[in-house]
């Protein structure tokens, strides 16, 4: 097959979540791109950051933050989010705030999946902060339960693709995991 | 809105990419759903590998791997690569192996994206290794690149939801990030 070299500046098609801190008093949202779990047990995410952001300064702050996975019907609010700057911008009216366990991780009790995060390490890349935290607590709306779990179809989350910059679905089902590639155990 | 709590090991959904590395002399292949960017520039990416497969000890001993992109084409032989162990399956030939300049971190040739990383560090969580690397060099089929960067609706990319253990493809366009949100700073 022919290849061809490009920027090694590749973006993955990416769930949306919006990170929320503590900014001094108040709650701040940010939509965070390049979130992925990091550890099995005990639960923990990753989230890269900009240090240019004023989330990693809450997040220094306090110790904790929180992950909400917005639905897309909360598209307008999530990616205004993004405009605009907790430094300067009041977001903590944008969503009904509610608070867990940490105390000082505000969440979103809109957003149909919400985790609250104690922060296991931070490690400073040159441009990002890749703050490492572990999962303490997760909140559903019991629409998207199944099971006792999260059925992500039912979230109906936003992924994002860039640099053609467009918030997307999830696509249609294409096969099972663990699976689909018994059929090449056999010939192989 | 009302809210239930559920098992803090919340999967977000996750595209699904194939990470290459050497184990001993040959090219070995592994799909992992826990991959994401990490660092602008220099461009980074991390992925989260539990230390119980082949895969981690590849990267340890190389200090390179590779991240390849699967279209939805490649379903059946990307799952298959999950079913078996490097440590007791060939996998080289599954796919196409193609080196670059790193000479150490095997890349597969039919995948329509393909990146070469150096290991920047590996942060051992307690289940799994968090490895971040920086993209050293990305090759593409020319027919997903757009303006010298990648079309990912062209990729075709797989998506991954867990509990449900379903490949999803990348859905509809649902707006523009960085624009739908607008509307919101004109009424604050």
């Amino acid at each position: 097959m022919e290849r061809v070299r490009v920027s090694p500046n590749v973006s993955l098609p990416m769930p949306v979540v919006l990170v929320g801190t503590r900014l001094d008093t108040r709650a701040n949202f940010m939509p965070v791109g390049w979130c992925c779990r990091a550890n099995l047990a005990p639960p923990m995410l990753c989230c890269g950051i900009h240090r240019a952001h004023a989330t990693p300064i809450g997040i220094r702050e306090n110790g904790t933050f929180s992950v909400n996975i917005p639905s897309s019907a909360q598209l307008d609010e999530t990616d205004y989010c993004g405009l605009v700057s907790g430094a300067t911008t009041d977001k903590s009216k944008v969503f009904e705030v509610v608070y867990g366990e940490l105390k000082t991780a505000p969440m979103i009790a809109d957003c149909p999946v919400a985790m609250e995060c104690r922060v296991v390490e931070i490690v400073s890349l040159p441009s990002h902060d890749l703050v490492i935290g572990e999962i303490v607590a997760a909140y559903a709306d019991p629409a998207v339960v199944r099971n006792d779990t999260i059925g992500m179809a039912a979230v109906d989350p936003l992924l994002l693709t860039m640099p053609d910059n467009t918030y997307r679905s999830l696509g249609e089902e294409r096969g099972r995991a663990w699976g689909t590639g018994r059929r090449l155990m056999e010939t192989r």
